[in-house]
């Protein structure tokens, strides 16, 4: 129980930032910035709880990797997504109901950016996290949270920039982004988990 | 007597910065990364010393949380609001005594924005520096100033980003907010560390 | 093969970053931000598989240290040019083949601009991430993407800021220098993997 | 030998990077951002040589808390002015000996900023880089390095924002700040520095 509230509250406050520095007036260019610090330091506040993944896609990845249980998973997503919808509600509360135009979205684009960005994350956050030769550094919620700086930065204009299925939730609740793109976000996101998973297996092939 | 000095200076540092870099002209945009970098620094220059808190919210949580003795508490948050107030004369002497115009403030999104905030702040605070499970790391600092910076550029809009009512009774004084409204920062933040330290039990029920 | 596998991602994701928040509409004045972590979170991830070099003038430097089988160094060479130029096509897919016009380059200039940018990077990585002095660190990746971020905001004016052979592959592939400056990188970088291998020699004599 | 030559890389690095990217067209805004980072990546580089002062402000409070050779301070000054002044020489190499206006200095304010500016950076280095309380962490460079973006955020507008008598050299050398008013640099930060070493061996008493 207590993991499911870490997962909730590191993934409100994940798309809480996200509302509110994206929509006008926000945080303007540094959005990405602030996006990228919030889950840095939920990572590092809840990771000794959790495991810190606030994210559909990482949670797959995890559990893929062997450093999930499978009775958790369900129940994880669910927190994260609770999370994600809450905050999102807040958002539009602080904001007082802003007109917010989604983003225009090519769907091909817009998938290879959703999959080659969230593939960097879970990429990231087995080799810095769950990896048996990276144990007891002190570089895992700034390694994982500046990805998703850096993919945001990089990648942002094209999808969203969400690389996560929690914030894509989040994000079309905000109108953000079109919620009938929504499906986009989980195939591509969950799919860049089990990709980033198999990749970690064949270059850490002695770590179980 | 040293513990109230450096709890003196980190948060003379912390609310210099923060008039420093908001009063124009200051560092614009970048101000938020200014003021969680100051705070960042001081964490790691005092944390040894006096667990670094340069806010009294911080100081309730930790006494709370069982790691901060009674005796201690009001000179803490003495100490911590004497900075302040220094801090603050010393920015109107460098910025030549300048005409600010008081952040517009709604009452009860601001009583949320800053108890939201302070919340993160004093969670980040309790899980990183005071958890068994994560003692001995050296991300601490980094963890507790990038959430100031965080929700300040999320939710400074709202509330003018406080999350201690040292910074609040600094920035009161420098007339960034109307002292009439002093009492809300007070209460959401101070009620914001009491929540944080309930919820650190919770989820770390073992954790002594 | 793995070590490969990983400096080919790692060189990937740097250039795509590269490319992407360069080319307009990328990051703006942040773009250097984005790029130094991009490279920070890919040391973070590789590191422990195959030393995170993602760079032709590194892996000179770390081989001349001792640090790299020399049977590696042409493998590890081409997955980095290899990754850079996945990354340049990929870039011009998403950006719909730009009109890039190419960046002025005054020669002597822009040959110090790399020699001293590319030493810089080069001396960081053999101290912080090869030096016994420093073993367990985990800072590495921080100073090693900064350093990179730090000499883009310094020098990158004067030479296009790649300081390694493989991003000077990438954008010349996306026009962002003209191609006939190529030979100009690793000639400057390369040299300063050399340097900087001397000057680790001296200044760490104890350290074989 | 090696200590010094590591200093003068240090410092090099360091003012090579203030004069880029504060001179037109440097970095804008983000000058301290790149700044701070400089010192940052080379604390890390060449702290377990020299002890990575690039500072004779630094290098005097090292001394009085007992970490660094008499025999040693006038060498690392000389080795850290004298990289300054090569860097300064490069910069307007570079720059194409560029015209620059002096920024207008107004005496009591300037002198105060130096003083509390560098009094903070000569508190952190002390504290984190040679504290028993704190050794073994990995977070004294980026601890150190955004001390000194913090105060140029903060106070760069009031005194030019050196907190070093060996930038204060190199930005007098650029043309930045006019030369007569060099003597205010060395005052204001060799007199931090000494305040500092009292200042933390009062509150590390039990640390020799």
């Amino acid at each position: 129980m207590k993991k499911y509230l870490v997962e909730f509250i590191g993934t409100f406050f994940l798309v809480l930032t996200v509302g509110m520095t994206v929509i006008a007036p926000g945080a303007g260019a540094l959005a990405p910035l602030a996006i990228g610090s919030a889950l840095m330091i939920m990572v590092y506040a809840g990771g000794h709880v959790s495991g810190g993944h606030y994210n559909p896609a990482v949670t797959l990845a995890v559990w893929l990797r062997g450093r999930c249980a499978a009775a958790d998973v369900p129940f994880y997503m669910g927190a994260q997504i609770l999370g994600a919808w809450v905050a999102a509600a807040g958002v539009l509360c602080f904001k007082g109901h802003p007109v917010v135009t989604p983003l225009e979205i090519k769907l091909v684009p817009a998938l290879i950016a959703e999959l080659v960005g969230a593939f960097a994350l879970c990429y990231v956050v087995l080799n810095v996290a769950t990896a048996k030769a990276t144990a007891g550094n002190s570089n895992y919620g700034l390694a994982i949270g500046f990805t998703v700086m850096t993919m945001a930065f990089a990648l942002g204009g094209v999808s969203g920039g969400a690389f996560n299925p929690a914030v894509a939730v989040g994000i079309t609740r905000m109108h953000l982004v079109d919620s009938m793109h929504l499906w986009l976000y989980f195939i591509a996101n969950l799919g860049a988990g089990a990709l980033a998973a198999l990749v970690f297996k064949f270059v850490n092939p002695e770590d179980k």
